[in-house]
């Protein structure tokens, strides 16, 4: 049965990173999408684990090759989604999470109807300005980021799901609930999981 | 914001009353429907917590009157759900869960478009007759009742959601999973959750 793949916004400062390291560690057969990008490694970012580091020359060919299902150029450097790994995992049954912003998931569901968004909004302005600081964000980057989560935030209804982060255990839960779900659709059901013989046959497996 | 009604059915001995009593506890705002019969209370049983107790003729009357959602006769006694008493809970906010088998449910998809129905499916036939064994129900009726799954089971294609019930805690984590899920639904957010005025206005509330 294939996978979803599962989109998550929201604004710098939102805790979006914390919050899908915790579910992918918690739940079983959901990966992260590694997203390709043209900007620097940070100190201990890892190639094919952070992120796919490429050259801008090799990024702009398999833009031309339609290699991505989105992508975009932020402050100066291209960040982009490839197709063929989200397809290929899809097709063996995983559940994907991808971390995009709100430009990205515009972009993507054009080339994807079968996607499941969600946004993850803060519990206001101030608190995403202090995770920036506490964090230690540059005060200059935090002005910066903070409008544009001013204009984002008005996105959030072309979402499919709204889960609020004031404590991120309870927003991690939400997530999974929504996750989870999805896998107990009826057109989902892991035809597998029946072994008697005379209920499979009752179910017309 | 008004709340959704859940469908719940599984063959006699599927677990549907063990894992409701759970679910009724551990969710909040969640509440069971009560529903209506004819039959006689079974020692224990209280009118207006386990079913409203009614006349035949009561009954009758209301069936005349429009004031089910659905009903039946079963083993020669009417079951029927309470239209008004669903409609003024979902409107106050609540989710209900609703406790009915194939039939029901079918009739009730014909009155009522907005149902999330959910099928808790055995792990076997003999797990079923095992179950119905435990719990003391006379070998007559347990014959009665496997028959009728065996008629039962291959509706699951009809419901939205199919929960393997092998395990009592996990089939009711799963329920759980999809009750809280249509929660987080953009179309259902919980718009007094957001206090901060300046998200608020960001957001369009």
């Amino acid at each position: 049965m294939k996978g979803e793949l599962f989109i998550l916004s929201s604004p710098a400062g939102g805790g979006k990173t914390t919050i899908s390291n915790l579910l992918i560690k918690e739940i079983p057969n959901l990966k992260r999408v590694i997203t390709c990008t043209t900007r620097n490694p940070r100190p201990g970012e890892k190639n094919g684990v952070d992120y796919y580091f490429l050259s801008k020359q090799e990024f702009e060919l398999r833009i031309k090759k339609g290699e991505f299902l989105e992508y975009a150029i932020v402050h100066g450097n291209y960040y982009g989604t490839p197709k063929k790994e989200v397809e290929e995992e899809l097709s063996r049954g995983y559940d994907l999470l991808l971390v995009i912003d709100v430009q990205g998931m515009r972009q993507l569901k054009k080339n994807k109807k079968d996607i499941i968004t969600i946004f993850l909004i803060p519990p206001s302005i101030d608190e995403l300005k202090k995770r920036m600081e506490k964090r230690g964000d540059p005060e200059i980057e935090i002005k910066k980021r903070i409008e544009t989560a001013k204009k984002e935030i008005p996105a959030w209804r072309e979402y499919d799901y709204i889960v609020l982060n004031d404590e991120i255990q309870k927003a991690k839960d939400n997530i999974k609930h929504i996750i989870l779900s999805q896998r107990l659709k009826t057109s989902r059901f892991n035809l597998g999981a029946i072994k008697d013989p005379e209920l499979k046959r009752l179910m017309g497996l």
